[in-house]
C-alpha cells in the first residue's frame, strides 16, 4: 500500500545552507520534492508553515554507513531499520546507506532482497552497498544484475575479518576490475585481516583476554597496510576507490598521496574516530570498554588532527557512523575472549551534532563544508545528486533545520537509538536538528518524532557516477 | 555616464553545468542578473533568445590573474583593460582580477584609483588586488581603508623581483598578519628572489645572456623553497595564504602538506604551466624563446602530472593566465641580456579552452571540476561568490555557453589579445565559448564581439570569505 | 679432502680502501686470513708479492643473491657453482650468498643439504639464504634448526610467484615472528603475486602474448605496495627485514619512510636496475627482450635516481646481481606465452664495475661508500664483518686490487659467466679488479683465473646480527 | 713551551668498540697516537698499564658545537676552555670545536686568532668553525685564507639573530657557493631571524615578558623553514651543508627528502632536544624556565622520536651539546624581557653518558651506531678522520674507557661544568666514561681529572672532505 503524498510544507525565514552556498530564502515542498526557493514566497492555500527563523536549512544528513538489525558475530545489530531511522531522523540525518550481505558463498541479488524486505519499515530513504565476500563468475553475473536492475552502485569488500568476510587480493582484483566495467564504485573495509588475526592468537596466547585487547589486535599500521594495498591494486586497474572508516593518518595519508598522484580515491571518516580516542579501552570496566569495541578500534589522540584536516582539506569527503548497536548482554558474549566480542558502537543520531560542534564550532570547518561532508559529497560519490544532497528545486525535499546554537547533552538514557551506551554519553554539544524533513514530511519536530512505519524509499543509484568515472572524449 | 540596463535575454534549452550539478533548463536573464532558471521557462515579451541547445551553460570564467596595461621592466604591457576584456569574453571569461601596483614606495590607495581609472573602459567586470611592496604604518593603514572603503579583500605580494618589488619576510610576516586582522587573503607570488639574483648574475658572469638563461636563472627550488616559506609564515600566523602561477610538483607538495596539517593554503595554476613545458626554451630562436620569458618559467614536462592532480584533488584550487603581454620589440629590450626581456605570455583569451580540452577530454576533470577552477572557486575565495561563479537566481548573468565539441586551431594570427605571440599557437582545441553573456549583455557571440567600451563594473570584495577565515563560535 | 693452506701473500704499495677509511699500506696474508697491515711491511721469506702500486686494496665484493645452478620455471639455470663463482672473482666478488628452495611442502633443512652439496665445488666463499615457502610446526623447527646447527641467519621469501613459492601474510607473520625469536632476519622478494597473475591472466586475454607483457604485468606499484605489507608486517612484530631487489622509487620511499619511523629496514638494489631501463622492453626482438625479463622488470628511467640516493644516503645499504642466468633457448620457451619465460639476467661478474663506473665516478658515490654498498653492509647485516666486508688483522683475505682508471668493455663475448648474453653488452667502463684474493688464494690476476674446485667455503652466520637486533638493557 | 710527549700507555683487556666493529683486543699508546692493536699485546717497559677489563675502549667523544668563554647577548659564557674541555674529558668527549666570530663587519682571520688565543689552554684538541656574519671581497679572500694557511674547512652562518648575527639569503648563496668552490662545508643555526623577531615582538606588545615567551616566539616552523630554505639554496648550488642544532620533525623531515633526492644534507642532534621537552617551560619558575633557555627551544615531545629515528637510520650524523653557560645572575638579564635572557645550556659534560643511557640501553641504537654519532661522523664530516674518530694504528690516542653498566648521577652539584645548572639534573645514566685519553695522556681516571693547561692542540682541518665533496672523474 503505497503512502499517501505528504502534504505541502512552506518552511519560512530561514538561512538556506548548502555545499555552495549561504543565502536567505523560503523552501516549498510539494508532492515530496522541492519546488520552489525564493525570498518570501508566496504561502499557497493549505499548505503547513514551518517557522524557520535563525535556523539554517540544510540538507538532510546521509549517513553512507550503517547496519541496521545485521547478523554478526552470532549476534543481531539491535537497532532495527524502524528505530535506527527514527534515530536517524532526529538527529538531522534523512537517508542512510547500509550493507547487503550475502551469506558465505550465497547469492548478491538474495542478500539485496533480504536486505529489501528488513528495511520495508524505514521511515527515511535508503539504499544499499551490496557485499562481494566470495569470487566467481556468478558473483560477476549478480553485480551486473544489481547494477542493470536494482539501482546498486557500490560494492563493500572486507580486508578484514578472516575466516569470515575476508577477501584476499585475488578477489579485490576481479571484483574492482569487474566493478570498473560496470560503473560501480568498490568500497572497502581496510585492515589486513591475516596481521588481525595473527595479533589476536598472539594475545590470547600470552593471556590477553580481556576486551582492551581489541584495540592491541589492531594498531594503526594494520588499517594503513590494507589502505595502501588496496589504492594500489586500484591504481592498478584504473578505477576508483572508496575506504570506509578511515582512522589513522596512515590511512590518511596514502589516500592523499594517491590523490597527489591523479587517482580517484575517496575516504569516509566516522564522528567517533574524531573526537573519542584510544583512552577510553584503560578503565578497566568491562562493559564500558566493551561498549567501544568497534573496527577499526579508537585511536590514539594523535591521528585525529589528520582525519580533521583531511575533511577540511578535501581529500577525505564524507562522514558516517558505521551504526552497529549491540547491548551489554551480547557484549558480554566476549567476556572471557576479546575476539567474541561483537564489534560495533551506535552513532547514526548524533553525527551532525558532533561534526558541528566539535568541526565548525572550533573552526576546522567552514558551514559549506559541514554540508559536503555530511551529505552533498556522498550523495555525488554514490551519484543521487542532485535528488539528494542538495537544497534545489527538483530535489527530494530531505531537509534539517539546523539550530546551529541550540544545545544538548548526549546520553543513552534520552537517545533514540536502541542501544543502552552512547560513546559520547555527556557530551554537551551545540548545533542540533530543530526539525526534519523526509520526503516532504516534517518527522522530526520541536523534540518528537512524527514516522510512519514504511514511508522511507529505496533510492536506486545509477552507474557512472562521474565524480568517480571522468568521461574521457 | 551610467550604461543602460541590457534587454533581458532568455537562454534555452541548453544544459546548466556548474561546479556542483549538470540539469537541464533555461535561464532567464533580466537587469543583467538572473531572474530565473527552469525547464521551459515562458518567454517574456521582448526577450532575445538565445538557443543553446547542445551547449552547456556555465558560469563565466574568472581569471584571478591578469595584468593590462602593466608598466613593468620599462615597458608597458600591450593588452589594455578594453582589449584584453574582449580577448577574455572571446574566451569564455568574464571577469578578471588585475593588480594594483603602487609606485615604489609609494601610495595604495593611488595605485588603486589609477588602476581604476585605467580600467574604465573595460568591456567585462573586475576588481584588483593590491601590491604591498614595502611596510610603512602608513601602508597598514591604507590596507585597512581599502578594504574597508574600496571593496579590496586581496592583497600581493612578491618574493622575487629583488631591487624591485620584492619584500622580505619581515615585511611579509607584517603585512600576512595586519591582512587577517582586516579578513584579507594574501596572494604570494613565490620565488626566492635572492637566489634568482644570485643565479642571473653568475649565469651572465659565465657567459650565458642569451634568453634560454631566464629559466636556468629559476629552477624549480626556487619556487619551491619560497612557497614552503611563505606557508610557513602564514603558518606562524594563523593565516589563509594564496600562491599565485604554482608551476611545479615541489610548491604543490608543500601546499599538500600544508594543507594536510590543516593550514587553509590556496594554489593557483596557469593554464599555460599545464600544458607548454621547458622544451621551448631550447630552440635557439630568440624571438620564439624569448617570447616565452615568464616567471615562473615554463618547467620540465614531470611537473605536469602533479599540476593536474592537484587540481583534480583539490588541493590546488583556481587556474589562471598571468596575462601580460609584451611584443616582439619589446621583448628584444633583452637581446643581449635576458635579465631585461620583459616578463609575460598572453593567455586571458585560451584559458578555458585549454583546460577543458587538456582537462576535461582526457578524463582528468570532471565538467563539474571545470567549473570549479575556471571560475567557481575564485569567486568562493575572493568572496564574490555566489554573485560571481554561479548560475543561480540573483547572481549576476556572467555567462559561457560552452560548446563541449566545438574546435578551433589557437593562433596569434586570430587571437583577439592585442601581442604578436602565442605560446598555444598551432593548438587544435575543441571546447570553445560560443557565446559570453557579461552582466547580462551578449558581448561575444557566433565569432564575433559586441562590446560597448565602459560595460565592465568594478567588483567589490567584502573581506572574511568564509573558506578563509572560517569562523569560530 | 682438505684443500691445502695457500702460501703466504704480501700485497705490496697499494691504497687501503675500506668503507671507513682510505689509506695507504701493505697486507700481508698468512693462511688465509690477514696477518698484518702497514707501511713498508717486512717480505718474510718465501712470500708471494703482489704489486698493488696504483691500485685500491679493498674488501672483495660480497654478493647477497646469486641463483647458481637453480632448478626455476622448468629449466635450471646455467651457471653452477663452479661456473658462476669464476665470474664472481673476475669482477672483484669474493662471496656469494645464495638461496636454497625447498620442494613444494618439503624440507627446509633437505634443501639446504641439496645445495650445500651443488655448492660443493664453488671457488669463493658461500653462504645460503634458506627459503620459507609454506608454514608449519615443522618449518618453524627447521628454521630453529638452521639458526642452531648449519649457520643460516637470513630466510628468504617470495609475495609473487602465486601457485608457485608465494606466501600469503599469515605465513609472513607467523615466519618474521618466528625469525624473531631466533635472531634471523627475513629477506623479502616483494612484488604482488596476486596483482601479477590478474595482469598476466588480463594481458594474455587480451592478446598480449609476447615479452613485451612481462614488464606489463609488474608495473612499480605491485613492488610498491608489496613493500610497504612487509614493512608494515615486520613493523606489528618488531621484526627487523631485508627487501631485496628494491627496484622503484614507490618501494626506496616505503623504506625511508619507515626508517623515519625508527625501523630496521633495509634495501637491496640490483646493478642492473641502476643503469639499465625499461626501454630494452621496446625493441621487438624477442631474444633480446627476453633476454631482460627477470622480476621485478627493468623500470622507467626516473626511478633510478632515487635509488641511487636511495644507496648514498644510507636508506638501501646493499648491493646484489640476483645473478640466475638462462640461455637463448630455455628463454625460447617463453616465445609464445611472455608468462613461461624463465626470468633472471646474469650479473655477478659486472656488478663492481658497473657501481664503479657510474657510482663513483659520477661523484653520485664516494670510494668508502662503494666499499660500502659492495661489501661491508651485507658482511654487517648479515652478521659476517669483520670477517667479511673488512680488511683488517684477522679477517679472511677476500681481497679486489682494484684499479679506478682501467676501462674495459663488457660483453657476452668476454665475459666469464656462462650465459650467451649480458644486459650491459657493449658498455664501457672504467674501475676493475686487477686482481682478486679469495681466502688467500690469488684467483683471478692480470686477466686470468687461478681457481680450484671446491677452495669456497661454506660461511655459517651466527643470529643476532647488532645491527638488525640491537641490545636493549 | 711545547708539553712532554706523554709516557707510553697499555689498554688492556678491552673490548674496543668502534663505528664499525666490536672486538676483544689491548692497544698501545706511543708518542700520543696509537702505535698498536692486537690480542695480548706485550708491555713495553716503562708503559702505564691500564685495566680495561669490563669495558669498551672507544674513540673519544668529538663535541662539534661548543661555545666556551663566548661573549653574547652582553654577557661572556661561563665556561672558558679549560674548565669546558675539562668538562669534556670528565664525560669521555676528548676534541671539541667551538665557533670563532668576528666582531660585527670585523675580520674572520681576527676572530680566528682571538679564539686560538682563548683556546691555548684548553686541555682536549678543538678546533674552530669560523662564522660568516656579513658578506664582503674581503671576507671571501678571508675565507680562502682560512682555508689554505689555518686549517679551517667549515664556515657558519646564522639565519636567526636578527639584527645581529643573522644574514639574508643573499649572504648565503654568496658564502655557501664561494665555500663550495673551497672545499669548506657551511654550518647553518636554522630559524628564521625575521620570524622570530616578528613573535617576539608580537609576544611583548600582547604582555608575554617571562621566559616561557622564549619557545612561543620560536615554534618549530621557525626552524622547519629555514632548514628547508637552507638546504634548497645549497641544493641550487650544488654544495653541501650541514644544520646544526636540528630539534625537530619538520626539519628532520626536510632532510630526509633532500638526502632522497641526492643531496649531501648533514644535520646534528643535541642530547638535550633528546631527552627534554619543552614541558620544562611551564614551571612558572623564572631560574628554571630561563635555565633552559637556548635556541632551538625545548620541543614538544612528539619531535624527539624524529630525532632518534634520524640518528639510527643515518638521515642525522652527528650529536652535539652546544654547550654555552651562563649562570643565574646571567639569566636574570632577562628577568623582565624574555629576550634579553642570555641564550644557552650546558651539555659538554653529559652528551655521551645521555646518549647511551637513552640510545643504547634503549635499543634504539647500537654500540657502533652510538659511536658514529657521538664521534666517527664528526670526523668524517670535517675531515679530520681517522686521526680522530678511529681505533687504528697511527690514530690519534683520543679514548674513552667506557663502562656500559656504570651509573651516576646527574647534577650540577657535582658536574664539572662551572655553570650553577644542569638539564639533565637528577637523571640516573647508565654508561660512563671510566678513563679518557687524550693525545695520550689519561686525563681522566677512576672520578679525578689530571689535566694539564694547555695540552689540547688545535687540529687542522684539511678541506674537501669526501663525504661532503665526492670526487668526479
Ligand atoms: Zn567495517
Ligand atoms: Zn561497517
Ligand atoms: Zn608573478
Ligand atoms: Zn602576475
Ligand atoms: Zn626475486
Ligand atoms: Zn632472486
Ligand atoms: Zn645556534
Ligand atoms: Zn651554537
Amino acid at each position: 500500500m503505497p503512502h499517501p503524498v505528504p502534504p505541502p510544507l512552506l518552511i519560512r525565514g530561514g538561512t538556506i545552507q548548502t555545499a555552495d552556498t549561504t543565502s536567505r530564502g523560503d523552501v516549498l515542498i510539494r508532492d515530496g520534492v522541492i519546488a520552489a526557493i525564493g525570498r518570501d514566497l508566496e504561502a499557497p492555500t493549505g499548505v503547513g508553515i514551518v517557522d524557520a527563523g535563525g535556523l539554517l536549512v540544510m540538507p538532510g544528513g546521509i549517513d553512507p554507513h550503517t547496519h541496521m538489525e545485521m547478523p554478526f558475530m552470532g549476534e543481531v545489530s539491535t537497532d532495527d531499520f524502524r528505530t535506527g531511522t527514527e534515530a536517524a531522523l532526529s538527529g538531522g540525518t534523512t537517508m542512510i546507506v547500509d550493507f547487503a550481505i550475502p551469506s558465505p558463498g550465497g547469492s548478491l541479488v538474495e542478500a539485496w532482497r533480504v536486505w529489501s524486505e528488513r528495511a520495508a519499515k524505514a521511515v527515511c530513504d535508503y539504499s544499499f552497498h551490496v557485499c562481494v565476500t566470495h569470487w566467481s563468475d556468478s558473483v560477476a553475473g549478480e553485480m551486473a544484475t544489481l547494477v542493470r536492475d536494482h539501482g546498486v552502485n557500490s560494492f563493500k569488500h572486507f580486508m578484514a575479518y578472516k575466516g569470515a568476510l575476508m577477501v584476499d587480493d585475488g578477489v579485490l582484483l576481479e571484483s574492482v576490475g569487474h566493478a570498473l566495467s560496470l560503473g560501480a564504485l568498490c568500497n572497502v573495509h581496510a585492515e589486513n585481516g591475516d596481521a588481525v588475526a595473527h595479533l589476536q592468537k598472539a594475545l590470547l596466547a600470552s593471556g590477553v583476554r580481556g576486551p582492551e585487547g581489541h584495540a592491541l589486535s589492531r594498531p594503526p599500521a594494520v588499517e594503513g597496510e590494507a589502505a595502501q594495498r588496496i589504492i594500489a591494486i586500484a591504481d592498478l586497474l584504473g578505477a576508483p576507490i572508496y575506504i570506509v572508516h578511515v582512522s589513522t593518518k596512515d590511512a590518511t595519508d596514502a589516500i592523499a598521496r594517491a590523490r597527489a598522484g591523479g587517482q580517484r580515491v575517496f575516504g569516509e571518516v566516522l564522528a567517533q574516530h574524531l573526537v573519542v580516542d584510544e583512552s577510553v579501552y584503560a578503565s578497566g570496566d568491562f562493559g564500558s570498554v566493551a561498549a567501544h569495541v568497534m573496527s577499526p578500534p579508537f585511536r590514539p589522540k594523535s591521528h585525529q588532527a589528520a582525519l580533521w584536516a583531511g575533511l577540511a582539506s578535501g581529500q577525505l569527503q564524507t562522514t558516517a557512523s558505521d551504526h552497529c548497536c549491540f547491548c551489554a548482554p551480547q557484549k558480554a558474549k566476549g567476556r572471557d575472549d576479546f575476539t567474541l566480542i561483537p564489534n560495533g558502537t551506535a552513532g547514526v543520531e548524533d553525527r551532525m551534532s558532533v561534526l558541528w560542534h566539535h568541526g565548525v564550532r572550533t573552526g576546522r570547518l567552514t558551514p559549506a563544508e559541514f554540508v559536503s561532508i555530511t551529505s552533498t559529497n556522498t550523495a555525488k560519490i554514490f551519484n543521487i545528486h542532485p535528488r539528494k544532497g542538495a537544497v534545489s528545486v527538483g530535489s527530494d525535499a530531505d531537509l534539517v533545520l539546523w539550530d546551529p546554537d541550540g544545545s544538548r547533552t548526549i546520553s543513552a538514557r534520552t537517545h533514540h537509538q536502541r542501544v543502552d551506551f552512547n560513546v559520547y554519553e555527556g557530551m554537551q554539544v551545540t548545533g542540533l536538528a530543530r526539525s526534519t524533513i523526509t520526503g516532504g514530511r516534517l518527522a522530526w519536530h520541536d523534540g518528537a518524532l512524527r514516522t510512519v512505519s514504511g514511508t522511507g524509499r529505496y533510492i536506486s543509484r545509477p552507474p557512472f557516477a562521474p565524480i568517480c568515472f571522468p568521461a574521457r572524449a
